[in-house]
């Protein structure tokens, strides 16, 4: 990319603490990379920069910042301030900044506006911003099916302008019941005698209560790049654009990743107590894991006092199989997310997970075997441990799959609990049948 | 969405292996929904299914297929018919299906097109598809800064159409130097005797060689629909829209989710033994790194002989240190990943990261060693564990962030080789501190 100020030397502008240095720079950058910027910095600094950012700029800056950072800003802004620096974006911008309020400070902000931006805001935020109706912006140009394209020319003509990013004109009946769209592209290469309707495009639309992944999932599918949003009657309330679905999709995938280690929304520069409050609960869960794996070590204890080889080698099978598991879920999880699994095919996946978790299994038990043998030059333990870790593998690759399935239908999202629902299953299963057979075959 | 055939039920038309049924339910189908089905299918039902779609929509269908299946189907199509069925896309699209043929097969199909297709897929063939200059589409409509908004509305009437995507044309001048666009709506909206100078958008723009994500992460913070890639000179080759770039926010999120379990590009369904094979060389590497660590408790054998407490507790130590150093590890890779870390504020994150690896290594500790106190009746064990325990949460923690950041500064990619070296270090630490705290204090 061109022209842009690295972002490491912005930084040592900012440590330079001089602040008419750091304005200068800023006004350099597009909202969105001072938005990352504030991103990157911890908190004391992420205040003192805010105030420097020049004031028209405020509104954007918001509206791409991470929901942490832009609600830790926002606490300290009063609510008319709030209301003047939110004036100029779009509807759904807007009500994407105010969901991180509380509500009596929204309705200060939304006191503070004049009546027609507040009306404006109405109709987006009595829906959920994860829904299509929180996406959407409710200022579109409409255009009915029956005039002719010179028509629409000279209505554009005369309106000016067209809110950013339209690409196509939303095509509605009399009742403002959404027909389709017409692609600006159209209005300006075909005939101009021609009407509306000769070519409306029949392009997805989306109930206001539609989620919004499901709404990014199709214009990302169908390479969309506008959509329309529409009442249970089919009437026209706003249009989605295919930048907020682009957001969605970030969104997600990040989140994903976070809540794979229940890390949730941690900001990267969160307050040391928020951050460790969000974890340690993570921690505690995995420590109850432990514990529950410690109890079956611990069930056979005389057998570990006569040969201390057990212990020794007890963490090679748990952790294979961990590995193992870890594979088959998030190969599940992923699937899960895209939809790629449904009830006809997950048998099918349950059947070639466990198939290369045996053949796995077999590989690598051999090398263990070997290895154990020659290391405490014991035949029996290296052919327990070999048939412990395919058993381990076997059961981590079944429930790598199983596990996430449980989870989604009992309701529990599987990339939140699915790691540590799984790490104890082949901990336990992995200590209990090595020891177990241990304690049969070796008769102590 | 509405009307779409819901996933399980077409999946179960496919299992009635009623060839009429499945082309009929496929017709129903956007590409893109096919290419998905393909992705959920087995590699035998695939290959069936593939040669009941339409033929005019299998280059759509390919272009929407991941990399793997994509590649799976492409290995049976001779390369004419390749040839044939990618005529209709879009150069970037073709060229994109074309970078998975294997060199010979590519020059087949070259020859297999007329000269002008062949012509136009040329500049694009000839960047990386990891570049900008790959992603492009070089069919574009430019025009030039010294005209009026009238000449470009009798020139697009002229054309007829536009290619599809097309939001703004690209304004060049008579030398081909990119200068900056023209969003189609400022040709419908504006005063046709202006010149295209006058409302000429100076949006940011791409040399050929900048790396996709590069591309993708401007398009996203910018809110841009598409932007003009040049060469060295500035002269304008082609342009990007925002739909690659989603394409490819989407693959780089699955990339780096799939990567952190060393499943590379592993395809849900791809044959058993590639699955195996792709997965084992992870498999072996942690086998290593559990040998590494069962050596270190190896070292203790006395010690655990006379104490078996330690082998049945040992495993929450190394267990609570993985789970405490994954969480710094993610955040770290993640902000990586999106740019957030830098040199200036790496020491800020390292430090807020072992303070809180010091705060929830205290608090567990704690627990942990009242229940050990408990349950072994053993004092002095219960402060040994949970010294171990504090010193082993610092440790992860410390090495959850610096692990990546060597792994980055050495060119290793963090998401892949980053989980396996921090567990060896907390299960090697965990495993040495807790033993050798024991060896040395309860003089055994």
């Amino acid at each position: 990319m061109p022209e842009n100020i690295p972002k490491d030397e912005l930084l040592t502008v900012i440590a330079s603490e001089e602040p008419e240095k750091i304005k200068l720079a800023l006004e350099q950058l597009h909202p969105s990379e001072i938005a990352d910027v504030l991103e990157s910095l911890p908190k004391k600094e992420r205040d003192i920069l805010w105030k420097l950012i020049p004031f028209n700029d405020m509104g954007d800056v918001l509206s791409h910042a991470q929901d942490p950072v832009r609600a830790g800003i926002l606490e300290q802004i009063p609510a008319v301030e709030v209301a003047e620096i939110t004036k100029s974006l779009d509807a759904d911008d807007i009500a994407d900044i105010l969901n991180d309020l509380p509500d009596n400070v929204l309705d200060d902000v939304l006191l503070s506006m004049d009546i027609q931006d507040r009306q404006r805001l109405a109709s987006v935020l009595s829906y959920s911003d994860n829904t299509a109706g929180g996406l959407m912006n409710p200022e579109i140009v409409s255009v009915r099916a029956d005039v002719t394209l010179d028509v629409v020319s000279r209505y554009l003509k005369q309106k000016g302008q067209l809110p950013d990013q339209t690409v196509s004109l939303m095509v509605v009946d009399r009742e403002n019941t959404y027909l389709g769209v017409l692609p600006l592209a159209v209005v300006l290469t075909k005939n101009q005698e021609a009407t509306v309707g000769e070519f409306l495009v029949s392009e997805i639309n989306f109930p206001a209560d539609t989620p919004a992944i499901d709404v990014a999932k199709a214009f990302e599918q169908r390479d969309m790049f506008s959509a329309a949003v529409v009442d249970a009657d089919n009437k026209l309330l706003g249009a989605i654009t295919i930048d907020d679905a682009l957001d969605v999709i970030q969104e997600q995938a990040q989140h994903t990743m976070r809540s794979m280690d229940g890390l949730a929304d941690d900001d990267m520069f969160a307050p040391l107590l928020v951050s460790a409050k969000l974890r340690a609960l993570w921690l505690g869960i995995n420590l109850m894991a432990a514990f529950l794996a410690s109890y079956i070590v611990g069930r056979f204890e005389d057998t570990i006092q006569n040969l201390v080889a057990l212990a020794i080698l007890m963490p090679v099978v748990a952790s294979m199989g961990g590995v193992a598991g870890s594979q088959a879920l998030n190969i599940t999880i992923r699937g899960l997310a895209t939809g790629q699994i449904t009830k006809a095919n997950s048998a099918i996946l349950i059947k070639k997970e466990v198939g290369v978790g045996m053949l796995n299994g077999i590989t690598w038990a051999l090398v263990v075997s070997v290895v154990s043998f020659f290391w405490f030059n014991n035949f029996a333990l290296g052919v327990i441990i070999g048939l412990a870790m395919v058993i381990n593998l076997i059961v981590a690759a079944f429930s790598g799959v199983v596990i996430p399935l449980i989870l989604k239908k009992i309701g529990v999202d599987p990339a939140i609990a699915g790691g540590v629902v799984l790490i104890t299953v082949t901990d336990v299963v992995g200590f209990a049948t090595f020891l177990g057979l241990a304690a049969v075959y070796l008769n102590i």
